[in-house]
């Protein structure tokens, strides 16, 4: 058996990494350019160089080594993050310079386009969190193309049919990269998973190789959310409240993490799982709510309710979704991204009604907003089934169940000392 | 016995953590708010968010990763530093905003409040790293807010009753962390610490994520310097000077700490502790005396002195601390922060009275100089006695001497694979 | 045996870095000062201080990490680095401003004279990767300040002979760097060194410390490359172009570099040596065309002719330099800086002949461009060749054979739990 799998990547990969590759060069040729002429507003943005880098560390460093936590599937973890990222981040370019495109016939190359193209690749590293260690390469990269073609999709659709801020719809990038990852692994479910896998385990370096990815998420993430602010809202006190009110979430949802996490431990100790993940939740919530967080304390209420759901959505969500909805999610997805996101919809939703003059603005919001998230949900989800049925074929040539959760079937170890 | 310590996380770290942090957002409810009003000079700073970026990471990743050294208590290490930096942090916001709420009805957030909270933190990490593995986690979260309190109301006395300028008073951050962690490991000394603890120790892993926080400190330093001269004094070439005798003095301490590692070791060998604290001892040094500093080569000159201090420090004073003292440094604070901070005040001393025009205003000022060294002297290890004190008493369970620098007493290892 | 080799680093290392550093602070206090009169131009650049931290970011921790890579060798492997790191930066800040002190009559210290000594160092860890652990700290502090005085050199000859730009100059660094490092690694050859070292391997923790460092290089390559761009021609959008075309040079040679590893495996997997180094060869074939290349489209080609050669040279070549030519590099800097460096520059001879307007200019550019090349690889491998010659005599005391690659002999471990 082993032989045909190690062909499967030779014959897979490789041709797929080129084809794209080269249509990808070829799509640049045609209709891809770098902005030249620097007006005064991107000039203002010019200095957000560092801003960017910023957003880049978390995309391929938090996200990358957050990934590397499984005791032997670390290099894949990493290196795997790295190739869908370069890869994704093209796409992202492309499709969203579409309109671009139609309208002055240039896809241009810019650092809002990159930022924008960074955080399309951060929804499909969410999605991929779901099913890491149960895929090949080969379908992660389709994974990834498709989940930001529909994550594209559903922004263009909420804009244009909403008139929902660009803002507003980027910061769905959460909600729609988990529950795309949720059906993903609900359709790729293998029998047998109930158990625990032999090798989902960490290891005390491996765990602490994934905590420093969600040290650089914790400490970037005020950059991730303000970002976009600034380019588009030439408003620095706009953006520098995002960042405080990012900060204030993080502080309090780390600490709110490590709280419930010993209060629901039957031995009334930690779980680096939880101080991984749970920590980012407030991030997450305040990103999808903060065009209406204007106080501090708001800010930390957010964090505190975001890191208390996550947490307890990871102590006990994630294996009632095992066990009842044979959905395994490698990353717990669904606790860190999906309902702080839906948290963070929720309070954006009651502050907005809250600030409303009078009732007809206020409902008029609240109907926009709960179709926002309901055709980020049904789009999301939908086309995770669909993706999850495509790549469900043996054609892929998915690892085999005992193969799962191993670098050993994707990268060369005659070098390597000893296994461990 | 042990059942009774796991209980004791769940009966007291969860209590604390919320009864704390629903106080801090009682307290930010009625007295903090985001700058609204960006004004021109601070306007001029909000170009530092970077510089202010650089900070976070020193403070979270580049601390937490230092104290992950230890083989068998490296998720503590990071952990336990995330956990109290986020809620440390808070405590320094509202602290040192409590002048300002009395001039001003309000305290402000804005990016100059959060890195001087930051640098609080930053005071209060280095008196854990003195008792880090021998205490749990409520006592290092006490020990912190403590510390702070400690360290704002000994730079209010300096700022208010010797009217020491502001920077110099936060610069006096590594002397105050240094003596109040020694103070703290003196009462806090458990017998039979002289002999090493057989989990004391470093693996090649290990050694290397803490060498990962040193590089991060080292790189960022110069950040760490010059952030509140950008701020305070709205002078370029002041706060760039500051940035390259920075720089210097790093670059000439980690020269310095490799020749006397080797030189005072018995095999000739360099020993891996001396590179991951001595090299840093030119940034606190010159971090001490940076306002008296003008010449590249005076900043070389206190780099090479502090790497020598603090390497024999650790070579020769720190045996001398456990045996003579009782007092048990875990990771050496005294060598890398104590006295190359004294070096930094004694040459400041020398240099301003060089500097003097006449022979009065040097006396004053050496006066002046020599009060506010005594004056932190003696409230930092007074306090760390009282804190030492109140934390000694087995109502906060201290972890017992076997499961001293051992994560399993305080983190779920069932999903861990082995025990390495 | 063993004890002559502990004595041979005591008796050798201290008193070449004492007298090293003590020159060095002398040579500064009577040539050295900080440039005090910030003009508007510089005064542009000093907001950069953020892309000067990435650099130092990529030199210290980013080729730090990366050289950790060997098993037993990873203490080394970061801490020389960072103690030759140090050394050199001060030596290329005096080299560099020699022109300038014969000038104006003191060499300042700015901004760009960091940035400068930086690329310098870089320039040199590249020519210590192919003698990594096959020689001594003592060694590898002579070869970098060797490397460094023929890197200026020859910068200053092209410069003033051939009025090639200071920016086409730097950025050899690569070229110099790995043909250096070559011709040392050459003369430096041990019998023996055919069969692989026991103790040359990775393990799954060093790759994984060895991708980190990758990533850092990967993620802050656009930095390096535009930040003189940025410094020397007051022109905002022709080094946002150079970030742009890095950053895809680079995505693409991350896809392209994984493609070709799996295609050349026997196995039909990834090779974890590929995805460290030859991801990057795009950022230095790009760095050394940068300043012909204006379409997105071509960066892109260059990253994939890049990845292409790295990896193919690293499958390959490597191999056949060990075993026809006697040359062991350790960590492979021909393919991954030498020849993509070449490669580099054949682009920008086609792209400048190209767009010449006429056939004269075409000529003159080239025979200007071949001897700037000519020059380079003459000197760098002459160089290279008497540095060895000098480094060979056994008054250096090299490790012995069974030694080599390993930390023992320069490490004290007896805090070290374990030998692993």
């Amino acid at each position: 058996m082993a032989p045909e799998y190690v062909q499967s990547l030779r014959f897979r990969l490789p041709p797929l990494l080129f084809f794209l590759q080269t249509g990808f060069i070829v799509l640049f040729i045609f209709y891809v350019d770098i902005e030249q002429n620097v007006q005064t507003k991107q000039h203002a943005f010019n200095n957000y160089y560092s801003v960017f880098q910023d957003v880049h560390v978390m995309v391929i460093l938090g996200f990358g080594f957050l990934a590397t936590f499984l005791v032997r599937y670390s290099f894949s973890g990493a290196g795997f993050t790295l190739l869908v990222a370069a890869m994704a981040v093209q796409w992202a370019v492309i499709l969203n310079g579409v309109e671009s495109m139609y309208h002055r016939g240039k896809i241009w190359i810019n650092m809002r386009s990159l930022v924008v193209a960074e955080m399309c690749t951060a929804s499909s590293l969410i999605a991929i969190g779901a099913v890491l260690g149960k895929t090949n390469p080969v379908q992660l990269l389709l994974i990834a193309l498709l989940e930001i073609s529909g994550f594209v999709l559903n922004g263009w659709l909420l804009q244009t049919f909403l008139k929902v801020q660009f803002l507003n719809t980027i910061m769905l990038l959460h909600i729609f990269g988990a529950f795309f990852g949720l059906m993903l692994s609900w359709v790729l479910y293998r029998p047998g998973s109930e158990q625990q896998h032999e090798k989902e385990k960490i290891d005390r370096k491996t765990g602490l190789f994934s905590v420093m990815g969600t040290l650089f998420l914790w400490m970037f993430w005020p950059s991730f959310n303000s970002v976009l602010v600034e380019v588009d809202h030439v408003d620095r006190g706009r953006s520098l409240r995002v960042v405080y009110s990012t900060y204030l979430a993080l502080a309090v949802s780390a600490v709110t993490a490590a709280g419930f996490s010993v209060l629901t431990s039957p031995q009334g100790k930690l779980n680096l799982f939880h101080i991984q993940r749970c920590t980012l939740a407030g991030g997450v919530a305040i990103g999808v709510a903060m065009s209406a967080v204007h106080l501090p304390w708001v800010a930390m209420a957010i964090g505190f309710a975001a890191a208390l759901i996550s947490t307890l959505g990871s102590r006990y969500i994630k294996p009632l979704m095992l066990f009842a909805f044979e959905c395994h999610d490698t990353c717990g997805v669904l606790s860190v991204h999906g309902l702080p996101g839906i948290l963070g919809w929720m309070v954006q939703l009651l502050l907005q009604i809250a600030d409303s003059d009078d009732l007809t603005t206020a409902i008029r919001f609240a109907v926009f907003h709960i179709c926002t998230l309901l055709i980020t949900l049904s789009l999301s989800m939908s086309l995770g089934l669909i993706t999850g049925s495509l790549l469900k074929c043996n054609f892929w040539r998915p690892p085999q169940n005992k193969k799962c959760f191993d670098d050993q079937a994707f990268w060369e170890f005659q070098h390597l000392a000893g296994k461990r």
